[in-house]
This record gives structure tokens, sequence and C-alpha cells, in this order.
């Protein structure tokens, strides 16, 4: 790491280091916390978290001075990551980055400590998993930086999975739009609001392969002409998918705000929300949530359930999500029916369905997951020209 | 540990708990800086360090919570520790102690940081080897706290090493002052800092082992009138003593002054002091320094040499230090008298000699070391009657 940061100062650039853990370290800080109690506060867990970044940036600096490269470490409070209180997945609310201006200025390469903030409260707080993007990402945007790079274990953005389709091929350029869908659909790439960011002040990032000095990857940054060429960019899929479905409910208005408001209070993720035609007043709502959330939401829905009149609650965790993206279908039509034609060739029945501009979803029983996958992939052409 | 906490609370005092880092992380720590670079920046290497306390704060409060206690970390800069600017010493400059002042009246157990601050630059610094201590005490005393405990991994202060004397006997009480000269001997049970914390605003500290709940330890307090009738409390001694020798140096007024100004500059900690009687205008200076600092020494020592005009600069390292301490000296004679006589009678040599109020102290050859403390512990009466 210090080479290449030293090859790129040596380029001419002024360079702003922002590292996350050590492989493996937060996982071991998580069990530290786990072997003593089961239910770790959010704020002890997040202090305990942010010790990772402490070390690899102290020893980080420690590397490019002994190499002779003035280099100075901060933490997130030391260049002013203020976030909001949310403890464990954080929301950056400001970065003021007075110390790395000035650190700049005289020369010094400033290496940050991502994923970490601080509170009004003056608490450490983390920005969750993938959180080192978004502190890169919005310090980029803070110091008007002409790019942001993030090296990470993939070596750029895929069409979909390999592991499932082996003839995916990686995107040489992406849209911000079509990032913020891919990710936030399990792309795993980039955390979903280091893309945000990057859209909202339009930073270019490049997402590159720590394992290599091959300058390929991916480029996200606005759409061109040339993406709109393109159909659909990427076949996405989100396991990780739990349904939840309110029987009974009675329809009547602000019941709905009632439910979801009730749900967001205790941070919970609603992704897909799905309402029925009206039967004789009364009507069905489901919704997806992350499967991880399900034990915690339970309780929650019964009771919000109840409140509102309705019948019965039903869970079912066996589902998954996929999707297909791109910033063409702006421009193409026929790209859902082909979408929903490809599935029920293979049998696959859709649960839910959700659409936007540039990506249509569908719900399906999760073990169809890589069949829909690869006939998607396929019916969109998709696949490397080998 | 929480145990011991809980039950403490549970007679009904109010308690704040001040933490170090797990055994042997501080020197995990310190090796994984040692394997990126020999000469790791102290900056960086305080910030590395300070993780280790982060680590365990966090996870006490978690143990206390699921507990039952309500209680909340707090790191360094959190509870306001300010410190100076010398990184991997630092001294605290002021304690501010709001947020535990605030958690107590709330009734919330304070978990914090020992051992490190922050500066007016708002970087980390660490206060050294043993500094939780001195974090404790310094809150004990900014929150006029009844006692501080300080759990260790000794039971108490001996009259001496006791894998050197096997009948060397637990004091079950000493004052500040004879603690202080037996720390800053070597007695290693307190950091030196901590007990002039505890002497300046009369905190009583008791040293206690982590290992047994026996309530036995040592009560660190004020001089009374039954420590006077002891004449030696203690025989402690030091192997990390060198000693250097500047040879004929003009002797005029002030260069003493120089070349003492000119070492303190360096953060060097110089011990005894002696200069010959002047002949012909040269005299020699000699003082004793840790010896793990000869090699950073010398170098200025050879210059400040040179600059003062002296003929010539020797270094002896195979020395130790060999003291006997009591507040009883101050009401007998002929204690340093009986110190001398043991010494010779055991054919060692006196190399330097430095007395004070309630200590004489002896430099000597460091392979006679044990043979000294030995004969001293016996001959002031020191061992117990088994």
């Amino acid at each position: 790491m210090a080479e290449r940061v030293i090859r790129t100062r040596k380029g001419g650039d002024d360079v702003v280091v922002v590292l996350s853990a050590m492989s493996g370290e937060t996982d071991r800080l998580i069990a530290l916390a786990h072997q003593v109690t089961s239910t770790p506060d959010e704020r002890e867990l997040d202090l305990l978290l942010s010790t990772g970044e402490r070390v690899t940036i102290a020893l980080l600096a420690m590397v490019l001075q002994s190499r002779g490269y003035p280099a100075r470490s901060f933490t997130g409070r030391q260049v002013g990551i203020v976030t909001d209180k949310v403890h464990t997945k954080a929301r950056i609310e400001r970065v003021t980055a007075d110390r790395v201006r000035e650190a700049l200025a005289e020369g010094v390469i400033p290496v940050i400590a991502g994923f970490q903030g601080i509170n009004e409260n003056q608490d450490v707080t983390t920005l969750g998993r993938g959180g080192s993007d978004t502190t890169a990402v919005a310090l980029a945007a803070a110091l008007s930086a002409a790019r942001c790079d993030i090296y990470t274990d993939v070596d750029g953005v895929y069409t979909t999975d390999p592991n499932i389709v082996p003839t995916a091929s990686r995107l040489s350029k992406i849209s911000y739009e079509e990032m913020l869908e891919m990710a936030s659909l399990g792309a795993k790439v980039l955390q979903t609001r280091s893309v945000e960011f990057a859209m909202k002040y339009r930073v270019p990032v490049r997402v590159l392969s720590s394992f290599t000095d091959a300058p390929s990857g991916t480029l996200v940054t606005e759409e061109d002409r040339d993406m709109e060429q393109v159909v659909v960019s990427g076949v996405t899929y989100d396991r990780n998918q739990a349904k939840i479905t309110l029987l009974g409910v009675p329809d009547r208005p602000g019941i709905a705000a009632r439910l979801f408001s009730g749900i967001a209070k205790d941070n919970l993720m609603v992704d897909m929300i799905i309402q029925n035609i009206s039967q004789e007043g009364l009507t069905d709502i489901s919704f997806t949530i992350p499967r991880t959330d399900v034990r915690k939401a339970m309780a929650l829905v019964v009771a919000l359930g109840k409140d509102i009149g309705a019948a019965d609650v039903q869970v079912t965790d066996q589902t998954a999500k996929v999707s297909i993206v791109g910033v063409g279908m702006r421009s193409h039509s026929g790209v859902a029916a082909t979408m929903f034609e490809t599935l029920a060739r293979e049998g696959i029945n859709i649960m839910m369905i959700s659409t936007s501009e540039i990506k249509i979803s569908c719900v399906i029983e999760e073990k169809y997951t890589e069949l829909a996958v690869r006939a998607l992939h396929e019916a969109f052409g998709l696949s490397a020209r080998a």
C-alpha cells in the first residue's frame, strides 16, 4: 500500500489516503464483543470497532515516514467527520477536513481512518460495513479531489456475480445511478452511501483491485451516450430478503403511514412494498426487509399489526430478489416484458415486482436465484464474447 | 473485573472504573509498529497504543450492561484528560471529568480508558508504562474520591524484591514520600507520576492484587506516627542505570547548566549528578541515566561535551543503584553509616552516593546487586518474622 501511495505521489498528485482495518480485524473485534455478551451495546461496539482503523493508519504513517515521505495519521474525529447519532450505521452529516488541508499544504500525506466519525455528543460512531468507501468519497468531495480510487478485493463491477455466471464480464464504466442500484441490490463492491456521495458531488470513483497493479477496474461516473447504447448493464440478486405480509388490514387512509412510520422508527430498512386491491374494505400489505432483521422486526410488526387491526401476520424468508439494471432502459422499450418472459420460461413464479427508471426487480423463491440470474444474463446478451 | 465493580457498587459507593489494555496487548501493538519500521514516529505510536484501552473499556461496559448495571465507556479525550505534547510519556496537565460527573449523577458506571489523553493539538498522547495508574489517581483527585484502589499483578508493596530476598514482607501502609522513592527506584508497583498526584491531592491509594479477593494490599497514604517508628521501610534497586562521565571539564560558572539544560531538551531523565572537586581549573562531571537511553544520549552528550570543552566522555553501563527508603530516617541517626558499613563488609565498592531526607542511594557494580540488597535488608531488620 505504501508503494502505491508513493507511486501516486511521485506522479505529481497530492494524495490523501483513507484506510480500513486489517483484513479480519473487524470480525475479530465483533467476536470479542460477542464473547462477553450476546447483545453488545451499539455505542460501545462502535468504540470497539473504531480501533481497527486507528491501528492501520498509525502503521501506514510510520511506513511512509520511514521511506522518507512525511505522513500524518488522522482519526475520523480529527478530520471532522461528523455523523448522525445512529450507532453502527451512522451517516456522515458534514466533513470539515481542515487538518487534511493543512497537512497537504505542508506537503504531508494525510492518512485517515475510514469507517468512523464522531457525533455531536463527541461519541465515536461507525458507518457500517464498507464505511471506509464512504469516508473516502466524502473526503474526496470535501477536498474537490480529481478522483477517488477505491482499492478493494475485486477488480471492478461485473455484469453479474461471476460465481453464478462464469462468463460475466467487467464493466469498464458505469453511471452513478446504475451503480447505486447495483450496490443496494447486493453487488457488494461499494457501500451504497459512498455512491450517493459520489453522485451528489460528482466525484469520479475508480474501483480497483488491491491485489494487482493493473490499471483496469471500473470507473463510476456521470452517465454518457455510450452507456445508453446498452439496454441492461447488469443482473444482480440479493438473498438477504424476507417478505412480511399483513393480512386483512382495514383499508383506511393513514393505515400504511402508521405502519411504516412505526417500522422506520426502529431503523428497519423496508425495501419493496405492495398493497393489494381492497376487497370489502380489507387489504393485504406485503413488504420486504433484510432477512437478518426478521427477528428484530417481528415483535414490532406484530404489535403494529394489532394496532392497525390486521387479521394476521405472515413471514416468508425463503425469498430472493433478482434485478436488472441499466440506464439504457430509459430509451429502450419492452425490457420488463423480456424479463418476465425469461423467468416464466424457466418456471419461476414472481412474488413481487418493483420498477424504477433504470431497474426492474422481482422477488422470487430463493431456490431459483442462480437459475434466474443465468437466464437473465443470457437473455440480455451480457456474457463476455469469448 | 465486572464482579469486583458490581460488588463495590452494591456496597453503596459510586464507582468509577479506569482500565488498562489487556495483558500483552501493548507489547503486541509495539511489535506491530516495529514490524513496519525500526523507528516508529511517536505521535503515530501513541495513536496505535491508545487502541488497547479502547477495546477493554468497550468490552467492560458491555459486560456491566449485560449484568443489568448501566455503564458507559469514555476515552481519555471524552473525560478531558489533557496532557502536554510529549508523545509516549505525556504528563497530565488537567482533568475536566465533566462527562464522568454526569454519568455518576445518572447512576451510570463510567468505564474510562487509562494511559491516554489528548494534547492541545487534539492529538492522542499516552502516559508511558503504568500510565493507567496515573489516570486513575488523577481522576480520583478530580472527583474528590474517597479512595483509589489499584488492582495490579502484585498484592502490595514489599520491603524489597521477594525474588532476591524470599523473606521480604508486605508493608500494610506506606507514606506517599516513601512510595515515591520506592517507585522511582524501581519498585514497579505504581507509576511515579500517579504517586505524585496522590500526594499532591491527598488521595489514599490502595494497591491490591488482581488475582485474589483478599482485602489486604498496601495503603499508600499520608505519613503517620507508626511509620516513623521504622527506620527503613524498604530496600530497592534499579539495574537500568548507566553512568556517563565527562572528564577534564573547564570549571567555570554555567558549565553544568549548559550541559544539563542541553540534556533536558532531549527529554533524557538524569538521575544522580556528581561533580568532583576542581583541580587546576578542570573538573569531572558524572551523572546517571536509564541504561535504555544510552544510545540516544551518547551523540548528544559527546556534542555537548565538545561544546563545553570536556577532554573525554566515558560510559559505564554495568552499574546498578541500591537504595534504602524510610521516613524514619528523619528521626534516626547513623542510617547512612550503617548502609556504607554493610556494603563495605561485603566488599562492594560505592561509585556514587546520593541522599535525600528519606532515602540513601549508592551506585555500585551491577554484579553485586543481589548481594547488596540481601545484606541491606538483613542489616535493617526487614525480614518477616517467620
